[in-house]
């Protein structure tokens, strides 16, 4: 079957190979891959910036975001049946079985020792068939037999923004009003909609032109698009109760922390690779204190949260017709691996591989 | 009577003036003060940085760390009587009344219009009898008679980690085993003792000798004491559950964030006076994002936060016997203001005035 590879660490390698098609073990599924999805990860695992094969392998199989169907369970599993459509979380207990591990919540593992489908240790699911431990597969109504491969990336944000609110009414009688949403690539986009159901006045912001795609999709959930480019963040007033912040930009990250106001909370989705110095130190964190200020970290997402990306998905296609469709820009078969790998363009958003 | 006061914004007005004695009004309590205590916020009103007036008065009684008797209640108040040990809160509601200060949080309210006693327009507690509302004062046993003027500070405390464990259990299973409490003055020992008192290995840096007087009472709980001017925070590891930064010291907040283990807090309690700039955002907020960590701000306390520091006031005396008493390293009579409001000497913890 066709798999595509890389040798971790090493860049250019990536390649479609043939592998046999693996075996399913007692508590496992194995999963005919309809769709993955590309992110920035794949792209550093692509450049040689991370990524880690399985024990005894000289390659890792990529690809994280995954839409699939039930081939086959192992003897041991009776909550599946053969053509279910499923969505497999990513990351798996770690060997120590931490106490968070223990508790379904390895997005919090305490050791670090932690594996990722795809990233750390485990093949991925950019190959036409793959395994799962089924303790970590959800199901998803046929209706989500095309938007679905959005749902990993959906999980990255109901984590943030559940944790958010689980903080927040743990110490205040909090009802946010406003939120803004740095960043309007799949995972901004995502986060603009899920609050956009919440009821919330949003404003999404990239630097993106006004009749970009990114500003319509933002729109159409009835979001404010901010073009960045022409509003500078410095620019905008501490009027947020709730900021996500998911460029990845370090820059845009000391932003969001004036973003929030009085008793606010900012969330952090991304990862920062430039090393970049912020100007005052000395205000940002007396704005902290005297503000009662939030700043927290969120990364990967548990089975709870994809179940709960789940019932987004289908309200969001409920509310905004087409809202979903669109923001897959590109759709390319295993062999034009290299374009799908590639830049999504000026105008992408979403570039995925159909199995 | 003997009142102490500054002319707000103008360094060195400091001074003891003689005003009459206030009219106690319908819901509030006159209040004997018997000692008020001397902090960073009353040095910083002196020397001009902020502190407000109460509206038509050229002055400002400073003071909002105070012990007291009730001397004569209003007319409508009928939870106090003549004698009884209390302490008032500081902060009051704002004149929206928000829904914070509504909710009896003024220390969360979202106006920024609220007043605090012997900060901002509302003269303060360093005078031989004050003025409080009815609603923002709370009872002490005898048994507190002296200890009692560490209540307020302690109730910073009593905030930030009482908010720590509230946000904390609200996302995960948290058994915090080890916390970290960067400095060691009032506040700072007071956190060593509250931790101490909820089981967990606590480790105290200051920069005092290892036989000073901060070092000798971290101790006495049961603490660790850390001599930073020997190991500095650099060369600590990331491993605690939770960490309180009450240095109000800009690279001490930086390094802060680098001292919590995954799924760790980071609790400022500080007001950070120094333009600083921070070395590497960069890695800071990746490790913010990857760790699941979260940094929060307190400031203030209401009056829930005073009642629960009675109680570990309390249970602090019963644990270890003179550790409160020892704080108290300066006592003056009103006549020794400016030696009440200097420094408090190398080995010296906190100066009060007794009136």
């Amino acid at each position: 079957m066709k798999s595509i590879v890389v040798t971790p660490r090493v860049q250019g390698s990536l390649k479609l190979m043939d592998m046999d098609i693996p075996q399913v073990g007692e508590k496992e599924v194995l999963l005919k891959v309809l769709k993955v999805g590309v992110c920035g990860t794949d792209r550093d695992i692509i450049a040689g910036f991370y990524g880690e094969a399985p024990e005894g392998s000289s390659y890792l199989v990529i690809g994280h975001e995954s839409l699939c169907r039930i081939e086959e369970v192992g003897s041991g599993v009776d909550t599946f049946r053969k053509g279910e459509l499923v969505v497999p979380t990513v990351r798996r207990n770690c060997p120590e079985n931490c106490e968070s591990c223990r508790n379904g919540m390895s997005d919090m593992c305490l050791t670090g020792h932690y594996k990722e489908h795809g990233i750390k240790q485990l093949h991925g699911f950019a190959r036409e068939y793959a395994i799962s431990d089924s303790g970590f597969v959800v199901k998803l109504p046929e209706s989500l037999s095309d938007a679905g491969i959005l749902l990993e990336p959906l999980t990255i944000v109901e984590k943030g923004i559940s944790v958010s609110y689980a903080m927040q009414n743990s110490r205040l009688p909090w009802r946010p009003e406003r939120a803004i949403v740095l960043g309007a690539g799949p995972v901004g986009l995502l986060a603009t909609a899920v609050l956009r159901l919440k009821g919330l006045e949003v404003d999404t912001v990239a630097t993106r032109p006004e009749d970009s795609l990114k500003a319509r999709l933002a729109e159409q959930t009835g979001a404010s698009y901010i073009n960045a480019a022409k509003n500078p963040l410095a620019t905008l007033e501490s009027r947020y109760d709730l900021v996500l912040e998911v460029t990845g930009n370090v820059s845009v990250a000391v932003e969001a922390q004036k973003l929030a106001r009085v008793n606010g909370i900012v969330s952090y989705l991304g990862i920062y690779k430039e090393t970049t110095a912020t100007e005052d130190a000395g205000k940002i964190f007396t704005d902290l204190v005297l503000g009662n200020r939030v700043y927290f970290g969120s990364v990967n997402a548990n089975k709870k949260y994809f179940q709960a990306g789940v019932d987004d998905l289908i309200r969001i296609q409920q509310e905004w017709s087409g809202f979903l469709g669109k923001m897959i820009t590109k759709r390319v078969r295993p062999e034009g691996l290299s374009e799908a790998y590639g830049p999504v363009g000026p105008d992408g958003i979403k570039n995925i591989i159909e199995f």
